[in-house]
């Protein structure tokens, strides 16, 4: 069945864009990890989200409650990747792959740290979804930095493909030895290469690789959707919540500062109306 | 004493704004007539506003609540003119004069149905202000158009200042006599004029003027501060909601489509957080 809107992020920009959606009769699915928005729920008041002032447990209770209510549900998988059809998107997560009409990305702000030398690898070494990215890597090396519990089974989907992983934990240990499995140990303190990639640097050993696969709690959002166009480091969009890609709305943090609760809910609310214009239009 | 933020409007853009600049300690006057926002205030059941589902009436009054818990209040009077001074801002409401560093504006979306020939005759015959424009019409005639109430004190100021004043009530009577005032009844279909305005058409009469004074519930937002600037008739504003006059920001429906509460609320905070920025910058 194909998706109207596929949300990505269930934070208060996912929650609100999809209620909107909801209401114009679209059929929505929200995919989110097991923390919508660490900021909210970490929150010991919020007081400039107007006509609530409470504290950021309750006020996220609250956003949940009317999203249940509304029989809408968050689909906890985290997207790897979103790749355009032509007529539509095809969304992968975790394996699953999902057709939706339009995307409304509400990733939040990522937090994430980048190794040295990551961000200048992309596409040329560096991956963040094995199902993706594992068959060029058919009988390579490669290597997996493990940040959360899911690059345990990707480390071993990728040893079926590699001739050799090289499983680098950062708190997530693999418990048995695996065929094709190394567990290194070690703090990740760069990735080397000329062309592509070539080497990837422990703090106190070098492995000699041709990928590296790194597994975090949160994707860059540009590293979803390849060709979003970005505006200081933020997605770009216009007054209506539409990136450059037609089809593909944005709202909240993602989309830049201010930072606030009160904008991610307003943006929400649009880009979910945007994109129910949008399949409007077409259908 | 000059105020940081005067804001035009207490609507859910306005009172949003107003808590967020007053959260970052800003000093902030909130301009609002009678109905903040009739819109609001009528709707049987709001179901897009995340985290609350209830009336209209019940959701402007916790709207109402939390703005009134942070020691804010609303003035109630209309601003009829904005002048700008170069380093800030004069707002003329009603015969009193304010000055503030910086506007956010939250009029709402303008319900107003203009006469015909009213807009090609503004700055030209057509005026919305008495204690404003009064003094140009010295001896001369004028017309005064009254929907709202206060047509009738402004029709006797101006007595004191043309050679004869027509009161064309509209559901606003005069009681009594009154010098230089003559009280004509009929509905007005027209403003005629070449250069300038010289007469007003009523249904079936027309009257010889050189001025015609409207007072309405509501003033177009672009009538209140001149050289804004417009896009496809809303107040255009970037992704800051800050207009093209330095110093003046916008927020709600005023600014255009979609015509939501979250919208409103979200514009509100942004525009609230950037009049804060703008005047930290400055002093």
């Amino acid at each position: 069945m194909e998706l109207d809107v596929a949300i990505i992020g269930c934070g208060p920009a996912g929650l609100s864009a999809a209620i909107n959606a909801k209401i114009r009769k679209k059929t929505v699915k929200v995919f989110g990890t097991e923390v919508c928005s660490a900021k909210l729920e970490s929150a010991p008041w919020v007081e400039n989200y107007l006509g609530m002032q409470t504290t950021g447990t309750e006020l996220g209770a609250m956003y949940l409650r009317h999203f249940t209510d509304m029989g809408l549900k968050i689909h906890r998988t985290r997207v790897d990747t979103i790749v355009s059809t032509g007529t539509g998107f095809m969304v992968a997560a975790k394996g699953e792959i999902y057709e939706a009409r339009t995307i409304i990305l509400a990733t939040g702000i990522s937090q994430t740290t980048y190794l040295p030398g990551e961000r200048d690898f992309v596409g040329r070494g560096i991956s963040y979804c094995g199902t993706c990215d594992g068959p060029l890597y058919t009988g390579k090396k490669v290597a997996v930095i493990g940040y959360t519990a899911e690059a345990v089974e990707e480390a071993k989907f990728l040893a079926t493909i590699a001739s050799l992983v090289y499983y680098i934990p950062q708190g997530t240990d693999m418990t048995g030895p695996h065929p094709n499995i190394e567990v290194v140990h070690g703090r990740p303190i760069g990735i080397l290469g000329e062309v592509s990639l070539t080497r990837l640097a422990l703090r106190d050993k070098e492995l000699r690789v041709d990928g590296v696969f790194i597994f975090r709690e949160t994707t860059p959002v540009e590293q979803i959707l390849a060709d979003l166009e970005l505006s200081q480091g933020a997605v770009h969009v216009d007054r209506q919540m539409a990136t450059n890609i037609p089809g593909v709305f944005a709202a909240g943090d993602c989309t830049g500062r201010p930072f606030q609760l009160a904008k991610a809910v307003g943006e929400g609310a649009v880009a979910g109306l945007s994109a129910a214009a949008y399949l409007d239009k077409r259908s």
